[in-house]
């Protein structure tokens, strides 16, 4: 049984190889390991069958099950990704700029691989492909480990990519799959400093809190999305509608749909009843403030907790603000800096809510569920940060790299 | 007494101020604290004598003393660095860049502050004005947890600086200094997470790893420095001992000079001597390596540990390495990847070191001592990472601050 430590120890080794290649080699075993999944989709879901069983046998819920769960399409769906990665521009190698200092000294950022990329998730198996290929592409070693409830799906999707790669070219031990997801070997693996350069966790509030309070690696902290649509007074309704049920609707379990709105006093009582009307035709269950059960008496009271809530369901809140600036001040608070919008007709309005509301992504008239890579045009991505440093928003494989400087003299010595 | 949770929730509260002022206030207040400081040198002063005296007593040594110590010449340079950052441009506000999509959605990357920076850093008090400058000019709220020993300097130069640059506006609340400079403020600082965007640790490398290990507030490395000259078979000789004296000697408790160097084993036997017999007379003390003792024989031994030491002093480590890949190997392996050189004359072994050295700041025929903000012309600096995500190298205002997403639609709804 390798160690959590060995892993560690291997990916360092194959990152130095990995550092070196070639743009077309890793394009190569990306197309190869394209080809590797649908090849083994067989394979792939007789695997998959196992977790899946296992997790009905211990009477995991439905719509967790849906996560877990693979199916051709979907593997042809991650097959897909790791092509699209493939067509992405490699940042690795590029000379990001460079200048003459006046002592003749020539500086320049070059732009690097991370290195090591640890990858800690929960059921999704296609997480495994994606991580992988982002991580390839930006010339990145990943150890991977997913939840334990995919360990067989994850284990095999890992063995299906290596050996694809491998015939690429590609060292082994560029792509690790954790065999031993228990909680100990997420923990070492959270601390293997040396050896790990980066932590990006994927997966619910607990899981990011758990990595975030343990790990002395960096992380990148992704995900929680509390989003919200704030209505100004002069926002158009029948638009107002639509963005609200795509952004609360269109695929629910998703970090960045609505999770709340915010409607301002004065089109409280002209827009809710259409808003309400249209999110409970759709099946929305609705927490509502005391002002809007005052307008529609027979919604649910939301809690203080409410507002903090991402419900990843078809679940919404609605609050009543007496303008702008308690709509910013709200999200600010209770939001959880993913994805927020305003609709509103004022390019005023709309640019003091761009500016101070403390979000990855702030949308004027548009839904909130377009923050995603390929949504941007960034190709896939490995997660959505919410945090400041190193990246925010969608991450792809740029956002898998960083610079280092290099300096070339002739002789040069310091005054 | 203020507690550090207080001190967070009015950062936070200061910073949406200063995330909003103009380029303009900011530079006001920078030269208004410049000023200040050159105004108050004689009560600054009185406070550093204070924390002088107190580290005598409690028998600091006369080198750590050095780094305590202020002067109206060193007050004069702390002034002239909030010039400095005055005089750089501002990156906030600025738009990165914007593209649209096939669907007509508009987005954009806008250059945004961090929000609040936390710094925990020892005994050096000019670090107090330093960060507080560069925090201000990105627009970022600053909690300053300076060392015991400098806490009168500290508390005097806050005061002066938070009075200066009230006067042009700043609320006070952008600039706090921690009055209780014990452990537990310093460890509540680092858990901080709903108030504090990221932690900077400055120091040695006790601070650096307690700051790593007990922080769930987003850190960034900085400074250890055990830096590697490689002198190659090819080198010229009298560059090479030009190099290796400076970057050993102009200042040798810094983070970019030299503590090992690597020579390949062709040239040891004639370069050996000169540079041995050159560094003894500089006053530096060497730890060889075996075969360094056998060309010279009354070399001190180093020992295993040497070669990942941090001297910070007139100490240097000597290794005959056989070749390039060597050692590379032995820098990453042993190195802090801080700065390191090679001298050589050949263009395909400054590059393979450059590609393959894995260090923030990678030098040709170049000594490592200028891995500095301003040598690099980036500005005052308000740290050297050493780690990969967000910055690495030099960090300046633009290093402070962030990126978010703006995206403008017209009723945009995802399909």
């Amino acid at each position: 049984m390798t160690t959590i430590n060995e892993m560690g120890q291997r990916a360092r080794v194959a990152s130095s190889v990995l550092a070196k290649l070639s743009t077309a080699t890793k394009n190569h075993a990306l197309r190869a390991m394209a080809e590797a999944l649908t090849q083994n989709t067989d394979a792939i879901l007789k695997a998959n069958q196992k977790d899946v069983d296992a997790a009905r046998n211990r009477g995991m819920k439905e719509a967790l099950i849906d996560r877990l769960v693979l199916s051709p399409s979907r593997i042809a769906k991650m097959s897909q990704c790791l092509n699209e990665v493939a067509d992405l521009s490699d940042p690795v190698g590029q000379i990001v700029k460079t200048w003459t200092r006046p002592n003749g000294l020539i500086i320049g950022q070059l732009r690097v691989p991370l290195g090591v990329v640890g990858m800690i998730y929960e059921s999704r198996p296609d997480v495994t492909s994606d991580a992988a290929g982002i991580c390839l592409k930006a010339g990145n070693a990943v150890i991977l480990r997913g939840g334990s409830d995919a360990i067989n799906s994850n284990m095999e999707i890992g063995t299906v990519l290596k050996e694809a790669a491998a015939t690429a070219g590609i060292p082994s031990d560029a792509i690790q799959v954790v065999t031993t997801p228990d909680r100990q070997a997420a923990e070492e693996l959270m601390r293997l400093r040396e050896y790990v350069d980066v932590l990006i966790p994927r997966g619910g509030a607990g899981l990011i809190r758990a990595v975030v309070e343990t790990s002395t690696v960096p992380v990148i902290e992704t995900g929680i999305g509390n989003c919200h649509i704030y209505v100004e007074e002069d926002a158009e309704l029948d638009a107002t509608v639509n963005i609200i049920i795509n952004a609360k609707c269109q695929r629910p379990g998703t970090c960045n749909s609505a999770e709340k709105i915010l409607i301002h006093r004065n089109v409280a009582q002209t827009f809710l009843p259409d808003i309400v009307s249209h999110l409970q035709k759709a099946g929305v269950e609705i927490r509502a403030c005391e002002r809007t059960r005052i307008i529609i008496p027979n919604l649910k009271a939301a809690s203080e907790a409410d507002w903090y809530e991402e419900y990843l369901d078809l679940i919404i809140g609605i609050k009543i603000v007496d303008n702008l600036e308690d709509a910013i001040a709200h999200i600010n608070e209770f939001g959880s800096h993913h994805s927020d919008a305003i609709l509103t007709a004022s390019f005023d309005k709309a640019l003091r809510f761009i500016q101070e509301v403390d979000s990855a992504a702030v949308y004027w008239n548009s839904s909130t569920r377009f923050t995603d890579g390929n949504q941007y045009g960034l190709g896939a991505e490995i997660g959505i940060s919410t945090q400041k440093i190193h990246a925010r928003g969608p991450m792809s494989v740029d956002h898998l790299t960083t610079i280092k400087y290099f300096i070339l003299g002739r002789g040069h010595t310091r005054k």
